[in-house]
Protein backbone atom coordinates (compact mmCIF):
# COMPACT_ATOMS: atom_id res chain seq x y z
CA UNK A 1 0.00 0.00 0.00
CA UNK A 2 0.98 3.74 -0.82
CA UNK A 3 1.88 5.49 2.48
CA UNK A 4 2.31 8.85 -0.12
CA UNK A 5 0.59 11.55 1.18
CA UNK A 6 -3.08 12.29 -1.20
CA UNK A 7 -2.66 15.74 -1.34
CA UNK A 8 -0.37 17.66 0.41
CA UNK A 9 2.06 20.70 -0.24
CA UNK A 10 4.85 20.87 2.11
CA UNK A 11 4.04 22.43 5.43
CA UNK A 12 0.35 21.92 5.28
CA UNK A 13 0.28 19.49 8.00
CA UNK A 14 0.92 22.05 10.15
CA UNK A 15 -2.59 23.82 8.99
CA UNK A 16 -5.41 23.22 11.57
CA UNK A 17 -7.88 20.45 10.91
CA UNK A 18 -11.16 21.11 9.06
CA UNK A 19 -12.43 19.15 11.73
CA UNK A 20 -11.03 18.26 15.06
CA UNK A 21 -12.23 15.34 16.22
CA UNK A 22 -13.81 13.00 13.01
CA UNK A 23 -15.76 10.09 14.15
CA UNK A 24 -16.35 7.44 11.22
CA UNK A 25 -19.16 4.98 11.84
CA UNK A 26 -18.31 1.68 10.12
CA UNK A 27 -14.99 0.79 8.65
CA UNK A 28 -15.36 -0.56 5.48
CA UNK A 29 -13.76 0.60 1.86
CA UNK A 30 -14.90 3.99 2.47
CA UNK A 31 -15.33 4.31 6.36
CA UNK A 32 -11.37 3.15 6.35
CA UNK A 33 -10.36 4.97 3.51
CA UNK A 34 -11.94 8.18 5.39
CA UNK A 35 -10.07 7.51 8.53
CA UNK A 36 -6.59 6.60 6.49
CA UNK A 37 -6.25 9.85 4.23
CA UNK A 38 -7.88 12.00 7.51
CA UNK A 39 -4.78 10.88 9.83
CA UNK A 40 -2.04 11.60 6.89
CA UNK A 41 -3.69 15.11 6.17
CA UNK A 42 -4.44 16.71 9.05
CA UNK A 43 -2.28 15.03 12.03
CA UNK A 44 -3.54 17.35 14.90
CA UNK A 45 -7.02 15.83 14.55
CA UNK A 46 -8.29 12.98 16.38
CA UNK A 47 -9.77 10.19 14.19
CA UNK A 48 -12.40 8.03 16.22
CA UNK A 49 -13.77 4.76 15.01
CA UNK A 50 -17.09 2.91 15.78
CA UNK A 51 -17.16 -0.67 14.34
CA UNK A 52 -16.75 -4.25 16.00
CA UNK A 53 -13.85 -5.70 17.68
CA UNK A 54 -12.37 -7.55 14.89
CA UNK A 55 -12.43 -4.40 12.38
CA UNK A 56 -11.18 -2.12 14.92
CA UNK A 57 -8.14 -4.64 15.74
CA UNK A 58 -7.46 -4.81 12.12
CA UNK A 59 -7.72 -0.66 11.68
CA UNK A 60 -5.10 -0.27 14.91
CA UNK A 61 -3.01 -2.63 12.94
CA UNK A 62 -2.64 -0.21 9.96
CA UNK A 63 -2.90 3.10 12.22
CA UNK A 64 -5.77 4.25 10.58
CA UNK A 65 -7.65 5.44 13.76
CA UNK A 66 -6.66 6.96 17.35
CA UNK A 67 -9.49 5.67 19.42
CA UNK A 68 -11.83 3.15 19.03
CA UNK A 69 -14.72 1.46 20.20
CA UNK A 70 -17.57 -0.75 19.31
CA UNK A 71 -20.25 1.74 20.89
CA UNK A 72 -21.68 5.34 19.21
CA UNK A 73 -20.64 6.76 22.65
CA UNK A 74 -17.46 7.23 22.09
CA UNK A 75 -17.95 9.70 19.34
CA UNK A 76 -19.63 11.79 22.22
CA UNK A 77 -17.35 14.72 21.56
CA UNK A 78 -16.27 14.55 17.90
CA UNK A 79 -17.39 17.93 15.88
CA UNK A 80 -17.77 15.67 12.36
CA UNK A 81 -19.26 12.33 12.62
CA UNK A 82 -19.37 10.48 9.20
CA UNK A 83 -21.70 7.56 9.36
CA UNK A 84 -20.32 4.74 6.86
CA UNK A 85 -22.28 1.45 6.99
CA UNK A 86 -24.65 0.25 4.86
CA UNK A 87 -27.74 2.49 4.11
CA UNK A 88 -30.25 1.33 6.19
CA UNK A 89 -27.98 1.20 9.33
CA UNK A 90 -26.51 4.89 8.96
CA UNK A 91 -30.15 5.58 9.13
CA UNK A 92 -31.22 3.30 12.13
CA UNK A 93 -27.58 4.87 13.62
CA UNK A 94 -28.66 8.61 12.54
CA UNK A 95 -31.94 8.22 14.71
CA UNK A 96 -29.56 7.50 17.65
CA UNK A 97 -27.08 10.03 17.46
CA UNK A 98 -29.18 12.90 19.83
CA UNK A 99 -28.31 10.66 22.25
CA UNK A 100 -24.54 10.12 21.96
CA UNK A 101 -22.98 13.36 20.22
CA UNK A 102 -23.17 16.06 23.36
CA UNK A 103 -21.83 19.25 21.59
CA UNK A 104 -23.21 20.39 18.15
CA UNK A 105 -21.30 18.60 15.28
CA UNK A 106 -21.68 18.14 11.50
CA UNK A 107 -22.85 14.78 10.66
CA UNK A 108 -22.39 13.16 6.68
CA UNK A 109 -23.06 10.04 5.65
CA UNK A 110 -21.30 8.31 2.32
CA UNK A 111 -24.18 5.92 1.28
CA UNK A 112 -25.11 5.23 -2.31
CA UNK A 113 -28.70 6.66 -2.01
CA UNK A 114 -29.75 10.00 -0.85
CA UNK A 115 -32.98 10.39 -0.74
CA UNK A 116 -34.17 8.07 2.95
CA UNK A 117 -31.48 9.29 5.12
CA UNK A 118 -32.28 13.54 3.82
CA UNK A 119 -35.59 12.36 5.01
CA UNK A 120 -34.77 10.77 8.08
CA UNK A 121 -32.18 13.30 9.47
CA UNK A 122 -34.85 16.45 9.39
CA UNK A 123 -35.81 14.54 12.73
CA UNK A 124 -32.23 15.61 14.21
CA UNK A 125 -32.05 17.94 17.04
CA UNK A 126 -30.59 21.65 15.37
CA UNK A 127 -27.39 21.26 16.93
CA UNK A 128 -26.57 18.62 14.84
CA UNK A 129 -26.11 19.76 11.16
CA UNK A 130 -26.79 16.75 8.84
CA UNK A 131 -25.52 17.02 5.14
CA UNK A 132 -26.16 13.69 2.92
CA UNK A 133 -22.79 13.16 0.91
CA UNK A 134 -21.32 10.23 -1.46
CA UNK A 135 -18.08 10.25 -2.41
CA UNK A 136 -17.75 8.70 -5.89
CA UNK A 137 -15.02 6.29 -5.45
CA UNK A 138 -14.52 2.17 -4.89
CA UNK A 139 -12.77 -0.78 -5.56
CA UNK A 140 -13.33 -4.23 -7.36
CA UNK A 141 -13.35 -5.75 -3.15
CA UNK A 142 -14.95 -3.93 0.25
CA UNK A 143 -13.38 -3.92 3.44
CA UNK A 144 -11.31 -2.19 5.57
CA UNK A 145 -8.58 -4.85 4.15
CA UNK A 146 -8.87 -2.52 0.81
CA UNK A 147 -9.30 0.86 2.25
CA UNK A 148 -6.35 3.12 0.92
CA UNK A 149 -5.55 6.95 2.19
CA UNK A 150 -5.88 8.00 -1.89
CA UNK A 151 -8.96 6.14 -2.78
CA UNK A 152 -10.89 9.78 -2.89
CA UNK A 153 -7.54 11.63 -5.30
CA UNK A 154 -9.82 12.92 -8.29
CA UNK A 155 -12.98 11.32 -7.70
CA UNK A 156 -16.43 13.45 -7.41
CA UNK A 157 -17.79 14.08 -3.95
CA UNK A 158 -21.59 14.53 -3.92
CA UNK A 159 -22.84 16.56 -1.67
CA UNK A 160 -26.87 17.30 -0.64
CA UNK A 161 -27.52 19.72 1.63
CA UNK A 162 -31.29 20.37 2.56
CA UNK A 163 -32.53 23.76 1.48
CA UNK A 164 -31.97 25.11 5.21
CA UNK A 165 -28.91 23.48 6.06
CA UNK A 166 -26.48 26.25 6.83
CA UNK A 167 -23.75 27.41 4.27
CA UNK A 168 -20.80 26.64 6.85
CA UNK A 169 -21.35 23.32 7.40
CA UNK A 170 -21.58 22.54 3.09
CA UNK A 171 -18.13 24.96 3.12
CA UNK A 172 -16.43 22.42 5.58
CA UNK A 173 -17.34 19.61 3.71
CA UNK A 174 -16.08 20.57 0.95
CA UNK A 175 -12.94 21.78 2.40
CA UNK A 176 -12.72 18.39 4.00
CA UNK A 177 -13.36 16.21 0.87
CA UNK A 178 -11.05 18.50 -0.69
CA UNK A 179 -8.50 18.09 1.91
CA UNK A 180 -9.08 14.34 1.24
CA UNK A 181 -8.08 15.35 -2.62
CA UNK A 182 -11.91 14.52 -3.95
CA UNK A 183 -13.46 16.83 -6.22
CA UNK A 184 -16.87 18.15 -4.47
CA UNK A 185 -20.27 19.10 -6.06
CA UNK A 186 -23.78 19.47 -4.84
CA UNK A 187 -27.13 17.50 -6.55
CA UNK A 188 -30.75 17.74 -5.01
CA UNK A 189 -31.19 14.01 -3.27
CA UNK A 190 -33.94 12.67 -5.67
CA UNK A 191 -31.42 13.79 -8.66
CA UNK A 192 -28.56 12.24 -7.44
CA UNK A 193 -30.90 8.64 -6.84
CA UNK A 194 -31.81 9.43 -10.16
CA UNK A 195 -28.20 9.60 -11.80
CA UNK A 196 -26.90 6.76 -9.48
CA UNK A 197 -29.73 4.43 -10.46
CA UNK A 198 -27.97 4.28 -13.78
CA UNK A 199 -24.07 5.40 -13.51
CA UNK A 200 -23.94 2.93 -10.43
CA UNK A 201 -26.50 1.03 -9.58
CA UNK A 202 -27.35 -0.33 -12.96
CA UNK A 203 -24.01 -1.34 -13.94
CA UNK A 204 -23.98 -3.41 -10.89
CA UNK A 205 -27.15 -5.63 -10.92
CA UNK A 206 -26.21 -6.08 -14.68
CA UNK A 207 -22.92 -7.22 -14.20
CA UNK A 208 -23.53 -9.55 -11.18
CA UNK A 209 -26.77 -10.96 -13.70
CA UNK A 210 -24.25 -11.28 -16.73
CA UNK A 211 -21.67 -13.68 -14.49
CA UNK A 212 -24.31 -16.12 -12.65
CA UNK A 213 -25.61 -16.45 -16.02
CA UNK A 214 -22.34 -17.29 -18.26
CA UNK A 215 -20.70 -18.74 -15.13
CA UNK A 216 -23.91 -21.00 -14.76
CA UNK A 217 -23.67 -22.06 -18.83
CA UNK A 218 -19.92 -21.96 -19.20
CA UNK A 219 -18.89 -23.73 -16.15
CA UNK A 220 -15.13 -23.37 -15.21
CA UNK A 221 -13.62 -25.32 -18.34
CA UNK A 222 -15.65 -22.42 -19.86
CA UNK A 223 -14.54 -19.75 -18.29
CA UNK A 224 -11.47 -20.73 -19.02
CA UNK A 225 -11.58 -19.55 -22.61
CA UNK A 226 -12.98 -16.59 -21.57
CA UNK A 227 -11.32 -13.29 -22.51
CA UNK A 228 -10.97 -10.06 -20.72
CA UNK A 229 -14.31 -8.58 -22.44
CA UNK A 230 -16.00 -10.78 -20.22
CA UNK A 231 -13.67 -10.72 -17.33
CA UNK A 232 -14.05 -6.52 -17.52
CA UNK A 233 -17.33 -6.38 -18.01
CA UNK A 234 -18.02 -8.35 -14.84
CA UNK A 235 -15.80 -7.03 -12.41
CA UNK A 236 -18.40 -5.77 -10.21
CA UNK A 237 -19.76 -8.99 -9.61
CA UNK A 238 -17.52 -9.32 -6.44
CA UNK A 239 -19.83 -7.11 -4.79
CA UNK A 240 -21.07 -7.67 -1.42
CA UNK A 241 -24.73 -8.08 -1.75
CA UNK A 242 -25.32 -6.75 2.16
CA UNK A 243 -24.46 -3.13 0.51
CA UNK A 244 -26.52 -3.33 -2.43
CA UNK A 245 -29.53 -5.19 -0.17
CA UNK A 246 -29.84 -1.85 0.69
CA UNK A 247 -28.97 0.15 -1.81
CA UNK A 248 -32.02 -1.32 -3.68
CA UNK A 249 -34.12 -1.07 -0.89
CA UNK A 250 -33.97 2.33 -0.77
CA UNK A 251 -33.75 3.01 -4.63
CA UNK A 252 -36.20 0.86 -5.58
CA UNK A 253 -38.48 3.08 -7.93
CA UNK A 254 -35.27 5.03 -10.07
CA UNK A 255 -33.41 1.48 -9.99
CA UNK A 256 -36.75 -0.37 -11.26
CA UNK A 257 -37.41 2.40 -14.08
CA UNK A 258 -33.28 2.10 -15.19
CA UNK A 259 -33.73 -1.95 -15.27
CA UNK A 260 -36.85 -1.63 -17.25
CA UNK A 261 -34.98 0.40 -20.09
CA UNK A 262 -32.42 -2.06 -19.95
CA UNK A 263 -34.53 -5.21 -20.58
CA UNK A 264 -36.56 -3.14 -23.33
CA UNK A 265 -33.57 -2.45 -24.81
CA UNK A 266 -32.13 -5.77 -24.72
CA UNK A 267 -35.45 -7.02 -25.96
CA UNK A 268 -34.96 -5.21 -29.16
CA UNK A 269 -31.61 -5.91 -29.51
CA UNK A 270 -33.20 -9.84 -29.53
CA UNK A 271 -35.90 -9.45 -31.08
CA UNK A 272 -34.07 -7.76 -34.52
CA UNK A 273 -31.02 -10.42 -34.24
CA UNK A 274 -31.13 -11.48 -37.93
CA UNK A 275 -31.49 -8.06 -39.32
CA UNK A 276 -29.11 -6.27 -36.95
CA UNK A 277 -30.64 -2.94 -37.22
CA UNK A 278 -31.67 -2.32 -33.65
CA UNK A 279 -27.59 -3.74 -33.01
CA UNK A 280 -26.06 -0.65 -35.39
CA UNK A 281 -28.40 1.78 -33.51
CA UNK A 282 -27.15 0.57 -30.06
CA UNK A 283 -23.82 0.32 -30.94
CA UNK A 284 -23.71 3.85 -32.34
CA UNK A 285 -25.12 5.52 -29.27
CA UNK A 286 -22.50 2.95 -27.32
CA UNK A 287 -19.59 4.34 -29.23
CA UNK A 288 -20.67 7.84 -28.71
CA UNK A 289 -21.18 8.02 -25.04
CA UNK A 290 -18.27 5.42 -24.42
CA UNK A 291 -15.99 7.85 -26.15
CA UNK A 292 -17.69 10.50 -23.60
CA UNK A 293 -16.92 8.16 -20.94
CA UNK A 294 -13.46 7.88 -21.58
CA UNK A 295 -12.24 11.37 -22.89
CA UNK A 296 -10.36 13.24 -20.48
CA UNK A 297 -9.70 9.83 -18.29
CA UNK A 298 -5.94 8.54 -17.68
CA UNK B 1 4.75 -0.51 -29.91
CA UNK B 2 6.54 -3.79 -28.18
CA UNK B 3 9.34 -5.00 -31.02
CA UNK B 4 10.33 -8.15 -29.08
CA UNK B 5 9.53 -11.53 -30.22
CA UNK B 6 5.96 -13.39 -28.61
CA UNK B 7 7.55 -16.77 -28.22
CA UNK B 8 10.79 -17.36 -29.42
CA UNK B 9 13.99 -19.20 -28.33
CA UNK B 10 17.53 -18.20 -30.07
CA UNK B 11 17.77 -19.71 -33.05
CA UNK B 12 14.06 -20.47 -33.24
CA UNK B 13 14.02 -18.25 -36.54
CA UNK B 14 15.82 -20.62 -38.18
CA UNK B 15 13.33 -23.17 -38.09
CA UNK B 16 11.69 -24.03 -41.20
CA UNK B 17 8.00 -22.29 -41.15
CA UNK B 18 4.84 -23.78 -40.24
CA UNK B 19 3.62 -22.46 -43.22
CA UNK B 20 5.69 -20.70 -46.38
CA UNK B 21 2.93 -18.81 -47.73
CA UNK B 22 0.78 -17.24 -45.59
CA UNK B 23 -2.53 -15.22 -47.25
CA UNK B 24 -4.32 -13.22 -44.51
CA UNK B 25 -7.36 -12.06 -45.85
CA UNK B 26 -8.72 -8.55 -44.11
CA UNK B 27 -5.99 -6.80 -42.15
CA UNK B 28 -8.37 -5.70 -38.97
CA UNK B 29 -7.06 -6.63 -35.24
CA UNK B 30 -6.75 -10.14 -35.87
CA UNK B 31 -5.32 -10.57 -38.72
CA UNK B 32 -2.99 -7.85 -38.79
CA UNK B 33 -1.85 -9.28 -35.76
CA UNK B 34 -0.92 -12.18 -37.10
CA UNK B 35 0.82 -11.18 -39.81
CA UNK B 36 2.93 -8.90 -37.51
CA UNK B 37 3.48 -11.76 -35.21
CA UNK B 38 3.82 -14.18 -38.26
CA UNK B 39 6.92 -12.07 -39.70
CA UNK B 40 8.64 -11.94 -36.24
CA UNK B 41 8.47 -15.61 -36.18
CA UNK B 42 9.02 -16.83 -39.23
CA UNK B 43 10.84 -14.44 -40.91
CA UNK B 44 11.44 -16.93 -44.16
CA UNK B 45 7.96 -17.28 -44.29
CA UNK B 46 6.19 -14.97 -47.15
CA UNK B 47 3.40 -13.58 -45.56
CA UNK B 48 0.64 -11.88 -48.38
CA UNK B 49 -1.94 -9.50 -47.52
CA UNK B 50 -5.31 -8.69 -49.01
CA UNK B 51 -6.87 -5.60 -47.87
CA UNK B 52 -7.85 -2.40 -49.24
CA UNK B 53 -5.40 -0.06 -50.50
CA UNK B 54 -5.91 1.81 -47.65
CA UNK B 55 -5.37 -0.64 -44.99
CA UNK B 56 -2.14 -1.95 -46.89
CA UNK B 57 -0.30 1.09 -47.26
CA UNK B 58 -0.79 1.42 -43.13
CA UNK B 59 0.60 -2.60 -43.42
CA UNK B 60 3.66 -1.74 -45.31
CA UNK B 61 4.62 1.17 -43.10
CA UNK B 62 4.47 -0.53 -40.55
CA UNK B 63 6.67 -4.24 -41.66
CA UNK B 64 3.76 -6.06 -41.04
CA UNK B 65 3.63 -8.05 -44.65
CA UNK B 66 5.73 -8.58 -47.31
CA UNK B 67 2.95 -8.97 -50.76
CA UNK B 68 0.21 -6.80 -51.08
CA UNK B 69 -3.03 -6.39 -53.30
CA UNK B 70 -6.59 -5.37 -52.95
CA UNK B 71 -7.49 -9.27 -55.13
CA UNK B 72 -7.47 -12.11 -53.47
CA UNK B 73 -5.58 -14.05 -56.70
CA UNK B 74 -2.11 -12.41 -55.13
CA UNK B 75 -2.43 -15.55 -52.67
CA UNK B 76 -2.87 -17.77 -55.62
CA UNK B 77 0.56 -20.18 -54.19
CA UNK B 78 -0.44 -19.77 -50.50
CA UNK B 79 -0.10 -23.00 -48.39
CA UNK B 80 -2.35 -21.15 -45.60
CA UNK B 81 -5.09 -18.74 -46.56
CA UNK B 82 -6.35 -16.87 -43.66
CA UNK B 83 -9.45 -15.28 -43.74
CA UNK B 84 -9.45 -12.56 -40.77
CA UNK B 85 -12.68 -10.18 -42.52
CA UNK B 86 -15.96 -10.10 -40.76
CA UNK B 87 -17.86 -13.68 -40.94
CA UNK B 88 -20.13 -13.41 -43.60
CA UNK B 89 -16.98 -11.59 -46.00
CA UNK B 90 -15.13 -14.85 -44.89
CA UNK B 91 -17.73 -17.06 -46.02
CA UNK B 92 -18.52 -15.32 -49.17
CA UNK B 93 -14.71 -15.15 -50.23
CA UNK B 94 -14.30 -19.04 -49.32
CA UNK B 95 -16.69 -19.29 -51.85
CA UNK B 96 -14.16 -18.03 -54.49
CA UNK B 97 -11.17 -19.07 -53.43
CA UNK B 98 -11.06 -22.42 -55.14
CA UNK B 99 -10.74 -20.17 -58.32
CA UNK B 100 -8.09 -18.04 -56.83
CA UNK B 101 -5.86 -20.61 -54.83
CA UNK B 102 -3.67 -22.35 -57.66
CA UNK B 103 -2.56 -25.76 -55.42
CA UNK B 104 -3.31 -27.61 -52.23
CA UNK B 105 -3.69 -25.11 -49.37
CA UNK B 106 -4.90 -25.51 -45.74
CA UNK B 107 -7.64 -22.38 -45.22
CA UNK B 108 -8.90 -21.13 -41.73
CA UNK B 109 -10.72 -18.38 -40.25
CA UNK B 110 -10.87 -16.06 -37.59
CA UNK B 111 -14.14 -15.60 -36.95
CA UNK B 112 -16.03 -15.14 -33.83
CA UNK B 113 -19.60 -17.74 -34.96
CA UNK B 114 -18.19 -21.63 -36.57
CA UNK B 115 -21.11 -23.39 -37.90
CA UNK B 116 -22.02 -21.10 -40.82
CA UNK B 117 -18.83 -20.91 -42.38
CA UNK B 118 -17.89 -24.38 -41.38
CA UNK B 119 -20.99 -25.87 -43.25
CA UNK B 120 -20.29 -23.81 -46.58
CA UNK B 121 -16.82 -25.01 -46.35
CA UNK B 122 -17.81 -28.56 -47.21
CA UNK B 123 -17.97 -27.44 -51.01
CA UNK B 124 -14.81 -26.74 -51.41
CA UNK B 125 -12.52 -28.90 -53.62
CA UNK B 126 -10.48 -31.48 -51.96
CA UNK B 127 -7.27 -29.90 -52.28
CA UNK B 128 -8.46 -26.82 -50.10
CA UNK B 129 -8.65 -27.91 -46.36
CA UNK B 130 -10.36 -26.07 -44.21
CA UNK B 131 -10.26 -25.70 -40.54
CA UNK B 132 -12.09 -23.62 -38.38
CA UNK B 133 -10.43 -20.96 -36.10
CA UNK B 134 -11.29 -18.49 -33.31
CA UNK B 135 -8.26 -16.68 -31.74
CA UNK B 136 -9.78 -15.61 -28.31
CA UNK B 137 -8.04 -12.31 -28.40
CA UNK B 138 -9.19 -8.91 -28.41
CA UNK B 139 -8.37 -5.08 -27.43
CA UNK B 140 -10.41 -2.34 -26.32
CA UNK B 141 -10.79 -1.27 -30.47
CA UNK B 142 -10.52 -2.99 -33.66
CA UNK B 143 -8.15 -2.13 -36.85
CA UNK B 144 -4.94 -2.75 -38.07
CA UNK B 145 -3.63 0.55 -35.80
CA UNK B 146 -4.50 -1.67 -32.41
CA UNK B 147 -2.86 -4.79 -34.23
CA UNK B 148 0.54 -6.26 -32.42
CA UNK B 149 2.29 -8.95 -32.22
CA UNK B 150 1.97 -10.30 -28.77
CA UNK B 151 -1.76 -10.37 -29.46
CA UNK B 152 -2.36 -14.23 -28.87
CA UNK B 153 0.51 -14.68 -26.40
CA UNK B 154 -1.35 -16.95 -23.69
CA UNK B 155 -4.80 -16.77 -25.11
CA UNK B 156 -6.56 -19.84 -25.88
CA UNK B 157 -7.07 -20.48 -30.43
CA UNK B 158 -9.89 -22.70 -30.38
CA UNK B 159 -10.24 -25.21 -33.88
CA UNK B 160 -13.45 -26.72 -35.00
CA UNK B 161 -12.55 -29.68 -37.38
CA UNK B 162 -14.98 -30.73 -39.57
CA UNK B 163 -15.00 -35.36 -38.70
CA UNK B 164 -13.47 -35.62 -42.05
CA UNK B 165 -10.17 -32.55 -41.78
CA UNK B 166 -7.02 -34.47 -41.74
CA UNK B 167 -4.63 -34.69 -39.02
CA UNK B 168 -1.70 -33.17 -40.12
CA UNK B 169 -3.43 -30.37 -41.03
CA UNK B 170 -5.16 -29.64 -37.72
CA UNK B 171 -1.86 -30.27 -36.03
CA UNK B 172 0.29 -27.99 -38.72
CA UNK B 173 -2.40 -25.12 -37.88
CA UNK B 174 -1.83 -26.13 -33.65
CA UNK B 175 2.08 -25.44 -34.40
CA UNK B 176 1.07 -22.00 -36.30
CA UNK B 177 -0.98 -21.05 -33.49
CA UNK B 178 1.46 -22.12 -30.57
CA UNK B 179 4.37 -20.05 -32.88
CA UNK B 180 2.42 -16.92 -32.58
CA UNK B 181 2.09 -18.11 -28.78
CA UNK B 182 -1.28 -18.71 -28.16
CA UNK B 183 -2.60 -22.10 -26.76
CA UNK B 184 -4.65 -24.11 -29.21
CA UNK B 185 -7.83 -26.32 -28.55
CA UNK B 186 -9.95 -28.19 -30.24
CA UNK B 187 -14.06 -27.47 -30.19
CA UNK B 188 -17.35 -28.71 -32.19
CA UNK B 189 -18.75 -25.97 -33.94
CA UNK B 190 -22.38 -26.26 -32.21
CA UNK B 191 -20.56 -26.58 -28.36
CA UNK B 192 -18.27 -23.09 -29.68
CA UNK B 193 -21.46 -21.02 -30.88
CA UNK B 194 -23.36 -22.20 -27.67
CA UNK B 195 -20.25 -21.04 -25.27
CA UNK B 196 -18.79 -18.45 -27.24
CA UNK B 197 -22.42 -16.75 -27.17
CA UNK B 198 -22.86 -16.45 -23.37
CA UNK B 199 -18.57 -15.76 -22.94
CA UNK B 200 -18.09 -12.96 -25.66
CA UNK B 201 -21.52 -12.61 -27.44
CA UNK B 202 -23.63 -11.72 -25.13
CA UNK B 203 -21.44 -9.65 -22.42
CA UNK B 204 -21.00 -7.27 -25.87
CA UNK B 205 -24.38 -6.80 -26.42
CA UNK B 206 -25.12 -5.97 -22.67
CA UNK B 207 -22.07 -3.52 -22.49
CA UNK B 208 -23.29 -1.48 -25.57
CA UNK B 209 -26.95 -1.79 -24.20
CA UNK B 210 -25.97 -0.62 -20.67
CA UNK B 211 -23.51 2.11 -22.41
CA UNK B 212 -26.49 3.57 -24.51
CA UNK B 213 -29.52 3.54 -22.26
CA UNK B 214 -26.80 5.41 -19.25
CA UNK B 215 -25.49 7.69 -21.40
CA UNK B 216 -28.47 8.71 -22.85
CA UNK B 217 -29.91 9.30 -19.28
CA UNK B 218 -27.14 10.66 -17.80
CA UNK B 219 -25.41 13.19 -20.58
CA UNK B 220 -22.31 14.54 -20.95
CA UNK B 221 -22.28 15.78 -17.34
CA UNK B 222 -23.53 12.86 -15.65
CA UNK B 223 -20.94 10.72 -16.84
CA UNK B 224 -18.27 13.41 -15.44
CA UNK B 225 -19.42 11.68 -12.01
CA UNK B 226 -19.18 8.05 -13.16
CA UNK B 227 -16.71 6.02 -11.53
CA UNK B 228 -14.33 3.16 -12.62
CA UNK B 229 -17.37 0.21 -12.26
CA UNK B 230 -19.07 1.80 -15.38
CA UNK B 231 -16.30 2.20 -17.44
CA UNK B 232 -15.39 -1.52 -16.57
CA UNK B 233 -18.23 -2.45 -17.67
CA UNK B 234 -18.92 -0.65 -20.77
CA UNK B 235 -15.18 -1.31 -21.99
CA UNK B 236 -16.43 -3.37 -24.92
CA UNK B 237 -19.01 -0.53 -26.02
CA UNK B 238 -16.90 0.92 -28.26
CA UNK B 239 -16.40 -2.28 -30.72
CA UNK B 240 -17.66 -1.93 -34.47
CA UNK B 241 -21.31 -3.18 -35.30
CA UNK B 242 -20.63 -3.92 -38.89
CA UNK B 243 -18.48 -7.17 -37.37
CA UNK B 244 -21.24 -7.44 -34.62
CA UNK B 245 -24.07 -7.41 -37.75
CA UNK B 246 -22.30 -10.69 -39.03
CA UNK B 247 -22.03 -12.43 -35.73
CA UNK B 248 -25.60 -12.07 -34.43
CA UNK B 249 -26.69 -12.81 -38.01
CA UNK B 250 -24.79 -16.14 -38.22
CA UNK B 251 -25.42 -16.78 -34.16
CA UNK B 252 -28.86 -15.57 -33.37
CA UNK B 253 -30.35 -18.42 -31.89
CA UNK B 254 -27.38 -19.24 -29.42
CA UNK B 255 -27.26 -15.39 -28.81
CA UNK B 256 -31.11 -15.51 -28.65
CA UNK B 257 -31.48 -18.00 -25.90
CA UNK B 258 -28.38 -16.32 -23.70
CA UNK B 259 -30.25 -13.05 -23.97
CA UNK B 260 -33.80 -14.25 -23.01
CA UNK B 261 -31.83 -15.76 -19.86
CA UNK B 262 -29.95 -12.25 -18.99
CA UNK B 263 -33.87 -9.97 -19.74
CA UNK B 264 -35.42 -13.10 -17.12
CA UNK B 265 -32.67 -12.62 -14.57
CA UNK B 266 -32.88 -8.91 -14.79
CA UNK B 267 -36.48 -9.39 -14.19
CA UNK B 268 -36.63 -11.49 -11.41
CA UNK B 269 -34.30 -8.52 -9.38
CA UNK B 270 -36.81 -6.10 -10.91
CA UNK B 271 -39.52 -8.02 -9.43
CA UNK B 272 -37.66 -8.55 -6.23
CA UNK B 273 -35.90 -4.83 -5.34
CA UNK B 274 -37.78 -4.14 -1.70
CA UNK B 275 -37.35 -7.40 -0.66
CA UNK B 276 -33.73 -8.23 -2.24
CA UNK B 277 -33.98 -12.25 -1.95
CA UNK B 278 -32.88 -12.89 -5.79
CA UNK B 279 -30.38 -10.31 -5.26
CA UNK B 280 -28.66 -12.00 -2.53
CA UNK B 281 -28.83 -15.15 -4.56
CA UNK B 282 -27.92 -13.47 -7.74
CA UNK B 283 -25.00 -12.19 -6.01
CA UNK B 284 -23.56 -15.45 -4.71
CA UNK B 285 -23.76 -16.87 -7.53
CA UNK B 286 -21.54 -13.79 -9.09
CA UNK B 287 -19.50 -13.86 -6.89
CA UNK B 288 -18.39 -17.67 -6.69
CA UNK B 289 -18.16 -17.47 -11.06
CA UNK B 290 -16.00 -14.11 -10.61
CA UNK B 291 -13.43 -15.94 -8.60
CA UNK B 292 -13.89 -19.12 -10.88
CA UNK B 293 -13.13 -16.17 -13.50
CA UNK B 294 -10.16 -14.00 -12.18
CA UNK B 295 -8.01 -17.25 -10.69
CA UNK B 296 -4.87 -17.98 -11.95
CA UNK B 297 -5.12 -14.80 -14.24
CA UNK B 298 -2.75 -12.45 -13.77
Amino acid sequence: MSRSLPVIQAGDHLAPPVFEKVAVIGLGLIGGSIALAAREVWPRALVIAVDTRDVLEQAMVRHAIDVAADDPIVAAEADLVVLAAPVRENISILASLADCITGTAVVTDVGSTKRDIVEAAGDLPARLTFVGGHPLAGAARGGLAHARPDLFRDRPWIFTPRGEAPGAAVERLYAFARGLGARPCTLEPVAHDRLLAYLSHLPQLTASALMAIVGNEAGVSGLGLAGRGLVDTTRLASSPPDVWRDITATNGDEIGRALDELIERLRALRADLPRGDSLTDTFGEAAHWRDVLTRDRS
